[in-house]
């Protein structure tokens, strides 16, 4: 498998340009590619291109842009996921596979029931974290766009700022009857947002707030890991509406 | 949430049985729990029952079976996974994961590519450890079945013993054109086999074998990490086929 590297400025072909330090430093001290190595560049925005490593040290490396290459195709619905901040580091997990799986964007939230302390998700570090997690994902899974991160919100903001045209909320299995497969009903959007809650699922409140704006589904009748949710909404509305 | 136990010999109703060591020492020593608590029973294959706890000590546990419930519903379609087994503990999160979307059975495969010795399969011990897996992933995601999870074989001994009507393999995207949306054109199957290759993929010659005797299909168009695969699988046969 040809190696791949996310460099956001790259753009003309025949040009050289340097990678970012995370990536240089995957290139040079990780893989130990030198100069002439064949690589592959994508610039997280669904551009990719075949290159070849012009120069490299410990600490730098620069590759020359050869020939820009299709890049594997992203879903047509765009899917949004406003899903709850996890304990420990299952958000990790959670954003690693959403990004396998085509997620459009993930926005974190502070939900009731989050079992996690505010200012330890708002501080930026942990955002920071969630999107080289993000660039991970993209470049291991072969996408060409790497997903934005948003800075952690509560779902009341999240809520009140306006929203795509369909919003989806998973519930567990005994909340509501509507399966996620009734989506089918719904003509392919091209845009949509999901909302996916804590391990605890969400509060009474939550609750009312969530039925009086998003359409309420289940994911079948099994309680799934609330790290796993992510993965399997993203797939079952990608075969419900064709787009896997 | 009322703790549940997998209690094979559960049958008759008013009838006080003893519970598996395993599960008496999760129901005395984990969760603590005390004569005339409330519990859940179920029997592996597919019954459930409310219980109260009938005596309990350090090792021993007895629960006397009240009222019979009805079980969460298993898939229409019995999906058995012969899925290849992965590096490290990633066959533990796949088993733990094909369990919680409903997989009938899981048959592990030593393949060409699977990074593992035979005889660290074969003893016994993994194949233990694995259907504890799945019995710990059936009690917590609420299945009242707990699928078989076989002794560990070659993918060739399992392709020639006889399998069900509808044999899937799973293939790298580049491999074949065919998405799993096209299972839609097959009518709903009772019984379907799906193949799962290890980290690396199939093998030249297990491709050719896989080729034919299997209908060949790939899960979009990015490279899954491959403990993630069974769970993107079944979700995507399952809403492919409306039986989520």
């Amino acid at each position: 498998m040809i190696p791949r590297f996310f460099v956001p400025a790259a753009d003309t072909i025949g040009s050289t340009i340097d990678l970012p330090e995370d990536e240089a430093a995957h290139l040079a001290r990780v893989l130990r590619l030198t100069t002439g190595a064949e690589v592959l560049v994508f610039d997280g925005r669904g551009r990719e291109w075949q290159g070849i490593v012009d120069r490299v040290t410990k600490s730098s490396a620069a590759v020359r842009l050869v020939t820009a290459i299709s890049a594997a195709p992203e879903p047509a619905v765009t899917i949004a996921l406003a899903m709850a901040v996890l304990k420990g580091d299952k958000t990790d997990e959670a954003i690693r596979d959403a990004v396998m799986l085509g997620a459009a964007s993930v926005q974190p939230l502070l939900t009731d029931r989050s079992e996690v302390r505010a200012s330890a998700v708002t501080n930026g570090r942990r955002q920071d974290r969630w999107q080289r997690i993000a660039v991970s994902s993209a470049k291991q899974c072969g996408r060409a766009v790497v997903p934005p991160i948003h800075p952690a919100a509560t779902l009341d903001d999240v809520l009140e700022s306006p929203g795509p045209g369909l919003r989806l909320a998973l519930v567990e299995p005994r909340s509501a009857t509507a399966s996620v497969l009734t989506v089918r009903e719904v003509s392919r959007p091209a845009h949509v947002q999901v909302f996916i809650g804590p391990e605890g699922g969400w509060s009474d409140r939550e609750m009312r707030a969530l039925g009086a704006t998003t359409r309420l589904v289940t994911l079948g009748s099994q309680t799934l890991r609330a790290e796993a949710v992510p993965l399997v909404a993203l797939t079952a509305l990608r075969v419900a509406w064709s787009d896997l």
